[in-house]
């Protein structure tokens, strides 16, 4: 493996910087997955998830990537021809409706614009045109991983309760879980999707369904083909720690160091600290002259920035730069909109100090592009962070 | 956590005792999923897995545990009630039949005693019944980890040829690939299923379909729904290294090293390995005056052995005795054998001393739960070891 | 690096099996070694030593192997052409004395025959002979390494009270700290000489001086030069957590957490096992028909046992043989007794079900080396391993 | 332990930040020091030190920090009140005269203003100076980790040739090994002293002396007592790979991937980063309006960078800030510079982001302790990093 000293940036939207000590929490043998002291692993991540979902109800781990967490979304809740209501607010949204259609469900795929989160009015006529209540479930994406765009959960729910409608709420919280304010119970959502590789600071390989009432009644009735995402036995084996298959043992070791960093630090802190990179970043991207991709300041997403770049530049040949320069992997733009912009990630593991070597990176990385900015982004955020600690300091 | 000294000796049948190597590679920081470095280790792993399976044909890796590629498996290649041919050769054998059953297939599910594995004949005798073909698949647990017994997939595929029968071969190996001897493109297997933590000395997390050209073109018409599981994207990224979906990088890490660590032993020495190690183990209880579960000596598997313990006593207790005073787990009987038998894991990274200690540790605990036994049977085991030794020495 | 299954059986006196937490904790990312985490570490880890060592007094820690605590004892102590008295216990006793003589110091070293301890008797005589106190100092090795002996301090104390002699007392611990029962305070000794790699499970590389109010005292004439090795800045520093120097910042990483589990276990239960690990071990060696080389029950070693090999045969090739045959590492015969022992070491983070792996390769590589053994050991050691086991389950 | 996202950035001028896969390579178990597989670790690692010390003689390692090292050059090649050259430079020369006296030394102290390095022609006039050949020694540190100074060895070198003086050339290379060029054998030098936390990118806790033949044959008649310290069994044991006493194994480990490291980037390319690195960090020094202490424009060192806080600002106040807002160490002023400078470690494994963040947060930290300064400090760096890759590119 080549080496030019330092460490990696790895500046994509997810999977982010896994923290050392996860890292080798992950590290320690193997045990018995039907043994004691595995029932004590499993208590407590089970347990020590619920407040990062923001929810007292159950939630059940997959050993599977968060992929595999919107198939269990779907199959455990919907049956063959439902109808569900999904919103194109981006690669991720467009991919999840995709699935619903290949796994049977009929999927009425709002158009948009991949620049603003789902629009709660919108959602409101939908629901309101549809009195025979044949949509079952809504499907949303609450942070676009693609887009950098955040839809506004609450405002969506008292939508859909306006409406007096009783469709299911699913909410695709794979970004967003862990680095952005989410409150399952209280904005009542019906399954929240989630995966381990973002805000909760781990490797890829574990997913997660939080499940309310209303979805564990649906889960009842519902008739798609269901065996290995099937909530049932993994409810009932959660209830003393354990699985009904063989769980990934080593991830759940590096989810209880993880779930212990996101503890310590405080979910409050954990938000508050994304919510400023993301600000500072936005600073940066003003400094340079260029536009960021999300289109709502009631919209930009905390967990990363997509930035457009100018007519005539390849975003995709700056990333490629950017990574042999300066050791630093961005976020690629997706589907329609490869090439035209690059995502940085600052969710996950992340402090002020690498964000400012990551947006120095961007900028010397633009300006050895030939794309014309000017050499203000940095300084731009750097004056954010400082007048940040300022503040903060000045609150304790 | 508690501690007493040494190494907690984990001899289930799987997950298996993970070597240090394997460890601290899954520890080395996650890395871009799109990236060309992930490129590398993804053909690496991807081409290395190929002779363990036998095959020159793809295989793909699941982000997900074993059960997951038995469902992968089913709705790949089978349409809603179609008919597959199962038989009970113990737990999994049943556990895979109900996942057909609930996936919507029709199972024929030949039953069995649990101490014999799939009888040639009766596959024979059963496919010529179907002159009108109905039989899609058949559907084999090649070493079944309840048990200890090892169907001979080769006399199988001979019954399924002489019948002239054109139904798809499935054949779980998780317990087996990489400690028996297996072979997917000799044996005419269409879909071979794998997991992580038997034999590959990964932790779970991972596991794995071996695809032949026939199930392949029976993808091509399979009707039951699929989506996270479907083969065609994995197999498209998978040409260049790369997955659909964000794979579960840090286990492929530990992949990467562990099929190192095989080819370095050479798959001959790891199979003749595993050989003795069961050789010894019978040879202990046989010494100890105890029984092996598996009734026919073609079928005694490599990987563990199950043992039944005297009437009058139970196996459970026997085990968590052992547990307790000396710090080993080993495998519960399972279903229609709970507390009839324990099983003892000899698979995956494991040496003649570490089985002697095994061996040890169940000698003393049978004493000390009194049962009646001949303190035979780690001498026994001992003997087998050393004739072994002396032989492969002047063999060389 | 080749592989053959499994781990390693590292059954010389030291480097001992480290346990994997210790290995992990030491993967941890360095500090600085002037800020306040590094503080806490420090204070963490010294005030930890101390129950160990059976003081209250200061213990100082040198980021260098034990050979460089030997110097150190000597060096803060004494003044060229000091009279210190040595006892030919064996190799590192042996060694000791050289180094002493190198140093500038007047050693009298009284011959022995590497299978006894310290005779207390002829210390008594010994210094009852030295009217004018020109001995300085009395050194001795607690465990003889080399021999698998244990010298009697508390009788060797007791011998130079009762002589009214005012002579130091430097014990070397190297190989039974955190092994075998040791009282620094209680026994009078004044300084003990500690490293890392036995009893405390760590990798080499880090050694102590405990050090009594009377040795401390006597440093301050001492007229050997010294620097790095020199006590007072280190005594200065640490009473905050600080080193007057760079520290070994990882192997203080492993030794806060070896030190957890010394805790954990509880000191009287580490002794306890590791006096039912050389009982087992001796009651092999009987098994066989061996002899081993200690000959005075009363200083049998808890830590290590060295066999005496019949004549005609060779321990080293028996060793090689083992090493190849079974990848355990035994310890070979040092000095005068090359070749005519081997030693097990039963020392360390170590466990009844190793031990009978260990005792089962010396077993079957004996006889695989074509020395005339009854196979009775690796039973016998499980008979008394079980049995105690018993007794110790009948006293809760 | 707190947590607060991201990684500490470890900017002291030492240790340094440790690569992961260094880390890693430490946790592997602890093996035999006197087997056949450490023997080839040993091997390795003598050998691959070779080329960074610039030397085709010995280099001896031990398992102790690195005023170890400093301790062996001197035992080993002089006797009791030997006179010895030493020069002023800084905080490291300072201590290193001084362990010369306690050892039994007689020093020239030459004073210094720590801001310039050793002037050659003042080692010539003194040199010219001494007819009688008393003085035995000259001992210099290459680059003061207490300044940011790098003396000019081969000019020294020059005048010690041009004086026809016989003395030892002794250098300490502690803070420049592996990331300023360094030749041993090319400079003339006798006694290269080095330690492992620096540019080798390991963690404390092994130091190193590389020897001339000049050195070896001054120490066949040095008289000063050593026995730890010793150079001939460490060189005897050597040969074969082995060493005289327990070795650091596992800090050796770490040393092979270190080493590798080094090699993969190649030297050159190390030494060149970390001129770029200087350069830049002065550039942002110079944008800020602060001063760099080294006072030549020859001596700037490429390891670490010097700031003088202006008058009225406490240097270790703007330190502790930096921690805490930023989770940053840096090096504090020592001896006379206490409180007047903070330094800024850019040695070891490093790259241009995490400069850029590492300035960043100097950037911020001086803003918000109050000092003035001109916020052109980091755009100032960038210029440079952007540069430098430019010119880089096109020299492809």
């Amino acid at each position: 493996m080549s080496f030019a000293g330092g460490r990696h940036f790895l500046q994509i939207p997810g999977p982010t910087n896994v923290p050392d000590s996860v890292l080798r929490a992950m590290a320690a043998p193997t045990i018995d997955h039907r043994g004691p002291e595995f029932g004590e692993l499993g208590r407590t991540v089970l347990a020590g998830l619920k407040p990062v979902f923001g929810t007292t109800r159950p939630v059940v781990i997959y050993p599977a990537s968060g992929t595999g967490a919107w198939e269990a979304a779907l199959v455990n809740t919907l049956s063959p021809g439902d109808k569900v209501l999904c919103f194109e607010t981006g690669h991720f949204a467009t991919l999840w409706q995709e699935m619903a259609r290949r796994l049977g469900l009929t999927v009425h795929f709002v158009p948009g614009d991949w620049r603003h989160g789902v629009d709660p009015a919108r959602v409101a006529e939908l629901l309101g045109q549809d009195g025979a209540h044949e949509i079952k479930a809504v499907c949303l994406v609450h942070n676009e991983t693609s887009t950098g765009v955040t839809s506004r959960i609450p405002e969506i729910r008292a939508a859909i309760d306006n409406a007096g409608h009783p469709a299911l709420l699913l909410v695709d919280t794979i970004s967003s879980l862990g680095s952005i304010d989410y409150r399952h119970d209280e904005w009542g959502v019906d399954v929240t999707v989630a995966g381990s590789q973002k805000g909760l600071m781990l490797p890829p390989g574990l997913s997660f369904n939080a499940i309310s009432d209303k979805a564990l009644a649906a889960s009842e009735k519902a008739k798609l083909p269901r065996s290995f995402w099937d909530w049932r036995p993994l409810l009932e084996a959660g209830e003393r720690g354990y699985f009904p298959y063989t769980p990934a043992t080593n991830l759940l070791y590096g989810l209880r160091e993880a779930l212990r960093l996101l503890e310590a630090e405080g979910l409050p802190n954990v938000f508050a600290r994304h919510l400023r990179h993301a600000e500072a970043t936005r600073a940066a991207v003003e400094g340079w002259g260029l536009e960021v991709l999300c289109a709502d300041e009631r919209e930009h997403s905390a967990a990363l920035t997509a930035v457009v770049v100018p007519e005539g530049h390849d975003a995709d040949k700056i990333r490629a730069l950017i990574l042999d320069r300066f050791d630093m992997s961005l976020g690629a733009g997706l589907g329609k909109l490869a090439g035209r912009v690059f995502r940085i990630g600052h969710l996950g593991s992340f402090n002020d100090l690498s964000l400012a070597g990551t947006l120095s990176g961007v900028q010397m990385g633009l300006a050895l592009s030939g794309v014309p900015i000017r050499p203000d982004g940095v300084n731009a955020a750097l004056d954010r962070l400082a007048a940040a600690s300022r503040t903060d300091r000045e609150a304790r």
